[in-house]
């Protein structure tokens, strides 16, 4: 049987067409004219699309280059800072604080769970620079509060500056990182964004700004305050990946499309796209009698998945790879064998969602999974598309108690109609 | 919500990334050394696609054109001809024969079903120049027995050349063109075969060749034996359609990587890929309680399906469209608001068929279809995949008779487990 290769990995992601065609057309020299007006243009586009009023600097570089970025334009050696960490990203954070010769405080919790905000109140110091952390951390499927984060900074009356990596988190959940007060949003282009993995970006407030004036650690092709002057100017300060920021104006493009234009409307509705193709995969995975990794605070970006006891993950990721040809990703690290994981950010749709829920059915009757039939996931998922489809303004309440434009974040508490 | 436009229509249909990609590199002149590599081994391959030793002739028209080219070459005004027509398609021979002065008998079935065998024998006389027909009609979504005409001519002891457009036929359904005996059979490209619209090509047996010579038709663009003559030296009588005939060259190649690089068996699987899909669809669309228009001998190339009593189809067509992004296709002509098509012949795999009928649930439950309820259709089509993919080697014969290779035909004929 024909077996079309499909992406539901949180990263790359599914390419949008239209970007795809402007990356393949992008044969312009970063030192012109035409180059300038599509980079101001996007860098322009970032900033509503991140939702901020804060500079965007763009880097051609990973997700991992901007955090690198963060830590050393904003902290010097022997500076107190606190990682915030719950799985392989937060973790990556204590490394690069380390990297750059930082004390490190950590607050963690159990893979699968998010941080106790009682916790971070109580390890923040008066000395603490700076606190890192994940909106979304997709190692687990797991969507911590961010908002509730801020809070405790505003409230604890010191002065650390918050950065977040939002490099899944952006155009899956909501952020308003000029309300909650965040210095430092990151994002990365093979995310939510639909184009190749190459760039990353981050929005960078004043506070943030003026912490690099006295930051001591040493940083050349991150310089931020380097890049901002040449953005200024409507160019980067080295070469930039030009066919993949003419893919991202693109995919803005298309973004702001769904809205009429609106760019800020159509990041919104990314966001909800997201999260039904979270609900109803949530559900699904639910109907199989599997248990979700995440229950408490699933992350729209991916959903994680526990094989049955005894059995490793792995057999899902190579029985959808080897029958449909659909790229799922196992556990990161230790975690490998133990979870397994799909995707919602970006390009994805209902076509995409219904039919991998089949697929995963198809892999549940092979492996003989306990009280399996054909259909009871694909019902669930069902049911979940036809009432968010029929009440679009269906809402929750994040995990932090206030509503924040979240859908319902598991079909459970689905309003009954 | 994302929706991302997916064609399910019997041409176009779905593009092969290596053919769109091979299509926008496809920056060659056609007088050339490289061309003329090109070409011969895509008329090399076509050959093996089509499966036969005849000389196949590729030319830069839609289909309507290879199908032209069938009459003025073998034909002669005031010539006898029979065409065998059930819809569309076959009223189109009966228009083209007429164009170029023939004199049309004529055997039809009623649209949904085909045509009675022994109407056909009776129908042919002496002097019948030539038997037109489809290998399947897709206006209707019936299968032909190509095989049972082929046979009648044989048993007749009479000349009758048999020319049959294969166009949805070719890897929708076995054709064996040198042992049925069949005389010019006809493909187009935005088929199975993956690529736009653009391309047809004529496969043409050595008695057909030789009524060529005899033919008094006018032809000049469409005069196959200055294309032959041509191709022989690596050319086309005309300007070929070179981005088109590299996405060809790159289709045939996919197709052939299928079995291990054996085109022949590749065609095979091509067959299979449309008969799993369309009995997924026919088994779904039953389980919606609609009824398929042509239960008897449906076509793995499209399903039609009529909609409830009272109901215009093309609320179905619409409702795919607004929601889903997913296209598919009305009755043609007076067929328009009777039935709706769903193709499945080409780069079709179980994601799109099972995306699609996920789709179709959905609307279903919006029209409040009577009986309806999530996951009827979709538990349908999932055990017949099951089924299928369980026992390839389930298999029923064809209208005529005899095995012919083809899967069952409709969901309740497949083998029990």
């Amino acid at each position: 049987m024909i077996r079309k290769t499909r992406l539901f990995t949180p990263g790359p992601t599914p390419l949008l067409p239209a970007a795809q065609f402007a990356m393949a057309a992008a044969d312009i020299h970063h030192r012109t004219a035409e180059f300038r007006a599509l980079y101001t243009k996007v860098l322009s586009d970032l900033k509503t699309f991140v939702g901020t009023k804060n500079d965007v600097i763009l880097l051609a570089s990973s997700g991992t280059g901007a955090m690198e970025a963060a830590v050393s334009n904003l902290t010097s050696p022997g500076d107190r800072v606190l990682v915030l960490t719950a799985g392989k990203f937060g973790e990556r954070w204590v490394s690069l604080a380390k990297a750059f010769g930082c004390d490190v405080d950590v607050v963690s919790a159990p893979y699968g769970q998010t941080f106790d905000l009682e916790e971070v109140r109580k390890a923040l110091r008066i000395e603490t620079r700076a606190v890192f952390m994940q909106a979304t951390e997709t190692s687990t499927g797991v969507r911590h509060c961010v908002q509730g984060v801020a809070d405790v900074l505003k409230q604890s009356g010191k002065d650390a500056a918050l950065v977040v990596d939002a490099i899944t988190g952006l155009g899956t959940t909501h952020i308003d990182m000029d309300g909650w007060g965040v210095d430092v949003l990151i994002g990365g282009s093979q995310k939510a964004v639909m184009i190749p993995p190459g760039l990353s970006y981050l929005a960078v407030s004043n506070r943030a700004w003026e912490l690099m004036e006295i930051s001591l650690n040493p940083r050349y092709y991150f310089d931020l305050r380097k890049e901002r002057k040449s953005a200024a100017k409507g160019e980067s300060a080295y070469t930039p990946a030009v066919a993949l920021i003419a893919a991202l104006g693109a995919a803005l493009d298309y973004i702001a499309a769904q809205a009429d234009g609106d760019l800020a409307a159509g990041r919104a509705k990314l966001v909800e796209n997201a999260e039904t193709c979270a609900a109803m995969t949530r559900a699904a995975v639910e109907a199989l009698e599997l248990k979700l990794f995440a229950p408490e605070a699933p992350s729209a970006a991916a959903t994680a998945v526990l094989p049955p006891a005894g059995m490793d993950s792995g057999v899902f990721v190579k029985e959808l790879k080897n029958r449909f040809a659909a790229v799922i990703t196992n556990g990161q690290g230790e975690m490998k064998g133990q979870i397994f994981r799909i995707a919602h950010l970006g390009f994805f749709d209902y076509m995409d969602t219904i039919a991998l829920v089949g697929a995963l059915e198809q892999v549940a009757y092979a492996l003989k999974l306990p009280g399996f039939a054909f259909g009871k996931a694909l019902v669930a998922a069902q049911n979940v598309f036809a009432s968010r489809a029929a009440d679009e303004a269906a809402r929750n309440h994040c995990s932090c108690g206030r509503p924040v434009g979240h859908y319902a974040l598991t079909s459970a508490s689905l309003p009954a109609r």
